[in-house]
C-alpha cells in the first residue's frame, strides 16, 4: 500500500469527469480525513479528445479499462463505464482477481453478477464498493451495510428513478399529460432519448436487487422482480389518487413476507401524509422498516455528476482508511438462497378505475362480483363528470374502486370476470396502495 | 484482539437494558455481518437489583465503572450513565487511556469535552463512536463521518428533540395551549418531570455542536450557541405561521457564513413544503447541504430504548471490523479553533407579532420604524379577530409582521423602538423565518 491511494478512472462521462472536479475541488480536504491523499494515475475511456472541462493530460491513458485495472500504478479501480457485460464487467473481474478494490456506480453489473464478483473481491481480500450505485449522494448503502448491522430488516422501499419521479410530479402539479411531460422531461435532459429502461421501471429494479440482497442477505435475484412501469398512468389516475388523498409514485418495494421476500416495482398509491409522498421531482428517498431502528428515511438527489462523485469518494476514502466490509453486508459465501415470494400472494389494498356503460344495475354486478372474490371494499366513487367527446357526453362512466386489504389473486380474478361483463368497456386499470403507517 | 469482542456495559437504563436485548435477540446475525461475536463480559449500574426484563446474572458486576472500563475482560466499554462529569468521564477516559475504544450515547459529554477525549483516543490509539448521541437511530454521524467525506457542508439544520416537535406537532394539530401539550407529553413519558433541559433547546444544543464539528472540522465550541426554547410558542403564533405556508420547529442550525459558524437552536418558521417541515411527533430529522452531494434529509426515531441501542451497534459493529475514523472525521490535532458568526450579524427572514393599540396611525408608525431600521416587509396582516375577554374585545389589535431578508442587528433594533412605542402593548413577539430552497 503506497502512501497515496491510486486511483484508475475506466469511463470519463458525466460522473468520470465531476469526480476529477472533485478531487481538485476538495482533495485537500479529503486528504486530511482519510490521513492519505488519494490520486488519480490513470485513467481510460472510449474517446481521448473529448473536451471534458478538466484536463487529464497529466494521467496515464489507456484505451482499455482491462489494461487500466491492470496497471501497477493503480490501487483502486472506479468503474464508470456501465453495463451488464463487455468492458465494464471485464475490468472490474480484472482488478477483482488481482486483489484490487473497486469502486463502481454500476448498477446493472451488480444486480446481474453481485454475487459472483462479491465473491471473487471476498476470495482475493479485495473490497468492492458501489455507493453510487443505488441513490445517487444518499449514503444508502452504508446505511444498510454498516449502520444498521444490528437489525433485522422487515421492509425496504423507495423512489429510485428521478426521471419517473419527475414525470409523475409534473403530471400532478400542472395537469398535463403522460406523454407531454416525457417530452418536456427529454428536453430538459431528466429523460433518455430512449426512455423504456426508466419509464418501464428496469433502472429502479436494477437498484431494489441490491438492496434486498444488502437488507435480508440473500443472493441476488434481479429476474424475480416484479416489474410495472408508468407508462399506463394518466392524469385521470393522479386525479383521483389526489382526491382520495393519495400520490402515486412509482416505487421499488422489498418486503420480508411469510413465503420469502416479495420484490416489486410498480406505481404504487401512498397516503399524501407519508413522508415519501412528499418526495418531488427527481429527488430520491429510501425507506427502511427495522426491527430495532424503526422506521428510517434517508433523501436527496439520485443522480447527477457530483452528487454520484460524491459516493464514489466516499467509498474511497472507506478504501483509503483501510475499512472493509463484506460486499452485501456479510460474507458472500454465507448469502442465502433467495426464496421468491409470488406477486399473486402480496396483500394490499388496491385502486381499481372501470369505465362502465351508463345503465342501470352495472354499479351492482360489479360490487357483487368483487364480494364474490371475498373483496370488500372501502369506498366506490362514480364520477360526477362524465367525459366528454367531441362535445357530446361518452356513454362510458368512470368508476373508482378502492378495496380494503385483499390479496393479488383475489383482485385479479374479480378484474377477470369484471372485464369479461360486457358492461365494462376497455381494460380495467388496477394501481396498488402501499401500506404505510 | 480475542476472537469475540468483549464489551462492557456501563449504566443499564432504558438505553443499556435494550442493548442486552438487542444482542440476544440478534446477536448471531450480527456475528455473521462483523465476522466475530460481539460477547457482553461485563456491567455497571447504581442498583443491582433492578428487574430489568433481562438475566445479568451471567455478567461480571461492577459497582464502579472505572473499574469495569479497567477490566481485562473488557475491550471495548459503552457508555450508557449520561452526564457531562462524573462517572461517565472517568470510565471513558479510563478506557481510552488505556487503548480501548469507547461505544457512547453521551451527547453532553461530548458537547463539553469532545476535543479532549478525541486526542485522548487518538493519542492512544483507541476508537470514539457516538451515533446513538445524535438523533437516535438515524446513521448522521457515519454519513457525516464517512459517506461525505468528499463534500464542505455549508449548513446542516435539524429538529432534534422529540419532545419539543411532539408538543409542537400537537399543539397545531389540536389547537391547544403549550402547558396543555407539556402536561399531556409529560403523562405520556415523552417529557421529563422538569422539562427544561428539552424545552429550552439544551439538548438540541449538545447534539449540535457535535454536528458542527463534524461538519465543518472545528473544535466542540458548545457554549458559542444561540439559545432559545419554544416555551413563549403560542397557539397564536402556530395558527398565524399556519394561515402564512409556514410551520414553527425548533431547529438547531450550523452555517458556514463570511464571518465564522453561526450555530443557533431556536424556534423556526419553515415553509411548509419544506421535507422537514413534514416531520411530525417524536420523530428526529436531519438536513445537510454539502457541496458536491447537494441537499440531503435523514429522518427516523430520535430516541428510544431500541433505536438507540441500533446505534450503539452500528458502532460496536465498526469496531468489530476493525474500522477505525477519526473521532470527528478528521485527526483531533487538526480541528481548527472554531470561529463563531454573531447572532447579531444573522441574515434572515423575520416573522414579528405585535399588540397594538386599537387607534389610526399606530400601523403608519410602525412602518416608518421599520423603514428607518431599512428593514423592508415582504407582508402586513391586521388579524380580522379581536381577541375577546369576558365577551368585551381587548383594545389591543394583533398584527403580523413578515420581512424580507435582513439582519438580526436591524431587527433587534427596530424592535427596541417599536417596544418604546407606547402604542405597542407588551414585548413584541420574533421568530426567525429559516430560508430553506
Amino acid at each position: 500500500m503506497s502512501q497515496v491511494l491510486r486511483i484508475g478512472i475506466a469511463g470519463l462521462g458525466t460522473v468520470g469527469s465531476a469526480l476529477l472536479h472533485l478531487l481538485e475541488d476538495n482533495g485537500d480536504e479529503i486528504a486530511d480525513k482519510t490521513g492519505r491523499g488519494l490520486s488519480v494515475t490513470a485513467v481510460c475511456a472510449r474517446n481521448r479528445n473529448v473536451d471534458r472541462g478538466v484536463d487529464v493530460s497529466g494521467y496515464t491513458w489507456f484505451d482499455d479499462p482491462v489494461g487500466l485495472a491492470e496497471s501497477d500504478d493503480v490501487d483502486v479501480l472506479v468503474e464508470l463505464i456501465g453495463g451488464d457485460e463487455g468492458p465494464a464487467r471485464a475490468c472490474v473481474e480484472a482488478a477483482l482477481s488481482r486483489g484490487k478494490s473497486v469502486v463502481t456506480a454500476n448498477k446493472a453489473l451488480l444486480a446481474k453478477h453481485g454475487a459472483s464478483l462479491a465473491k471473487l473481491a471476498e476470495a482475493n481480500g479485495a473490497g468492492l464498493s458501489y455507493e453510487a450505485a443505488v441513490a445517487g449522494a444518499i449514503p444508502i448503502i452504508k446505511t444498510l451495510r454498516e449502520a444498521l448491522s444490528g437489525n433485522r430488516v422487515s421492509r425496504i422501499f423507495g423512489i429510485m428513478n428521478g426521471t419517473c419521479n419527475y414525470i409523475l410530479t409534473r403530471m400532478e402539479a400542472e395537469k398535463i399529460s403522460f406523454a407531454d411531460c416525457l417530452a418536456d422531461a427529454q428536453r430538459l435532459g431528466y429523460a433518455e432519448a430512449d426512455p423504456t429502461f426508466d419509464i418501464g421501471g428496469h433502472d429502479t429494479a436494477h437498484k431494489l436487487a441490491i438492496l434486498t440482497s444488502l437488507c435480508f442477505g440473500t443472493e441476488i435475484s434481479f429476474d424475480s422482480i416484479y416489474l410495472e412501469g408508468i407508462d399506463k398512468i394518466t392524469l385521470a389516475d393522479i386525479e383521483a389518487a389526489d382526491q382520495l388523498g393519495y400520490r402515486i409514485k412509482l416505487l421499488g418495494v422489498a418486503q420480508q413476507t411469510e413465503t420469502g421476500i416479495e420484490q416489486r416495482v410498480h406505481p404504487a398509491m401512498v397516503p399524501k401524509t407519508a413522508a415519501i409522498a412528499g418526495i418531488d421531482g427527481v429527488t430520491n428517498a429510501v425507506a427502511i422498516e427495522a426491527d430495532k431502528a424503526g422506521s428510517l428515511m434517508l433523501s436527496g438527489p439520485g443522480a447527477g455528476g457530483a452528487a454520484t462523485a460524491s459516493a464514489v469518494v466516499g467509498d474511497l476514502a472507506d478504501l483509503a482508511r483501510g475499512q472493509r466490509v463484506p460486499v452485501f453486508g456479510k460474507p458472500a459465501e454465507g448469502l442465502q438462497p433467495y426464496v421468491r415470494a409470488g406477486m399473486r400472494l402480496h396483500e394490499g389494498g388496491y385502486y381499481l378505475a372501470l369505465e362502465i356503460a351508463d345503465k342501470p344495475g352495472v354499479l351492482a354486478r360489479i360490487a357483487t362480483l368483487m364480494a364474490e372474490a371475498e373483496i370488500s371494499l372501502q369506498s366506490v366513487v362514480q364520477h360526477r363528470e362524465i367525459e366528454q367527446e367531441n362535445g357530446k357526453p361518452l356513454r362510458a362512466q368512470p368508476v373508482i374502486i378502492i378495496t380494503h386489504e385483499t390479496t393479488e389473486s383475489a383482485v385479479r380474478a374479480a378484474l377477470e370476470r369484471i372485464e369479461a361483463d360486457d358492461s365494462v368497456l376497455g381494460t380495467p386499470k388496477m394501481i396498488r396502495i402501499e401500506k404505510l403507517s
